[in-house]
């Protein structure tokens, strides 16, 4: 059976993850529920990242087997058609080797996090966005995500319902970009590794935005992570805000 | 009666234009439910522009009489609970002369229309912009869109239901942007006039979506221009592309 991978966007928001569910919407229902509509299922789509409620994506790979050999191009297209009106697409298709695993072939991870720091309620970014309505110090959040970055033990800023066998993980990047809008300011962060822990990014930004707050110094978050201690964590900010934005493998197979 | 002028944003999308209606949500009808809950009604709030169904505001401006004496950022904090949780924001407040007049002391307007070719669904972006499926010449647009600078006689580009005394108006700017997306590209349309006709820019970039496609030869936009007849446009584009985004005025109220 060939195998595809598809590269997938989504709007979290109506859906209870990405993980499928006996009794509520989720994108790998939505799609294994659209590619029976091509081949007789049931079929099983595996991807990278498996979202929690209402986060969003804008590069989640997946890979599944059918049993025809189809066009790249035209079964994405099928695929689109079949999934509306889901807040969902295929951005791209490929045929890939049967060695190909979109979880546990993938190098790395990026995400990231769309923050919007101004008084007005959002309105066309609503449910895209995580709103506060104080002044942020990019710099003060800079200075305290230093502190995360490498390899660590990250059981501060993890889920205590994660699965992960270990705690360790290696943070390679945390970019915080500051953006001026109309009457306010958007702060997106940009998370690399070559996995996240459950939770984690949530848990990182909900924490860096108490130090932007200037209601955390900076080498606090040092000492939460030393603390190794889920209680020594800040609040964990909502799922609206984040974004799967691409995986990475030895060699792309969208390319 | 103190006068107070407001920049408002919205998601057209729920609404049914602008101006009040009988039997439809209107924005204008959630602002005056707004002040109503403030002080004793009715209320009548003047808008710069009055957007059609499914048009988006970033920058409208509107006026409005009140009895008492606010503070003007504690107005908008008040409009902004009451708006809840329609998607309208008051962006600023400001307190302005009994003269000044959001329609009449206009002198200048800007649009911006934002249309993604990609060939996947918009999902994120669903009902914020117009979605071609096709690649556009972006060369061929902006020379199409160079004809129709200046003073002319706009027949050919106004909604036959426009009200407005004449049909001649001074286009001052197309500036058309071109952004690369992943699998695809977002074309923003920049339009600046002191006024613009009933479904002017939506006629516009309808058209010059034609040139884009190739359908139409860029000098076509000068031949329909100097025909000075509806039946010479192209197709008139949907409304969720289109963002009032700035309304100009001699001095800005909001500095």
């Amino acid at each position: 059976m060939p195998r595809y991978a598809f590269k997938i966007e989504y709007d979290g928001g109506p859906f209870a993850g990405w993980q499928r569910q006996a009794d509520q919407p989720s994108v790998q229902g939505a799609v294994e529920a659209a590619l029976a509509k091509l081949e007789p299922g049931p079929h099983t789509i595996a991807a990278a990242g498996r979202t929690d409620a209402g986060v969003h994506a804008t590069g989640q790979v997946a890979h599944a087997d059918l049993t025809k050999d189809w066009d790249p191009f035209r079964l994405s297209e099928a695929l689109n058609y079949h999934l509306r009106p889901a807040p969902v697409a295929i951005l791209a298709c490929a045929r890939v080797e049967d060695e190909f695993h979109s979880r546990f072939s993938a190098q790395e991870r990026r995400y990231l996090f769309r923050l919007v720091q101004r008084r007005a309620p959002a309105t066309h970014d609503r449910g895209l966005v995580w709103q506060v309505l104080n002044p942020l110090d990019i710099e003060a959040m800079r200075e305290g995500a230093a502190h995360l970055i490498g390899h660590h033990d990250f059981t501060t800023f993890r889920s205590t319902m994660c699965q992960s066998n270990s705690p360790v993980k290696t943070l390679d990047e945390i970019r915080i970009e500051s953006l001026d809008i109309p009457h306010g300011r958007e702060v997106r962060f940009h998370l690399r590794a070559r996995s996240f822990l459950h939770n984690q990014v949530r848990s990182i930004v909900g924490t860096l935005e108490r130090v932007g707050a200037g209601s955390w110094p900076p080498e606090r978050m040092g000492e939460a992570l030393a603390a190794r201690d889920r209680a020594a964590c800040g609040p964990v900010c909502p799922p609206q805000g984040l974004y799967l934005s691409a995986v990475g493998y030895p060699s792309d197979p969208f390319a």
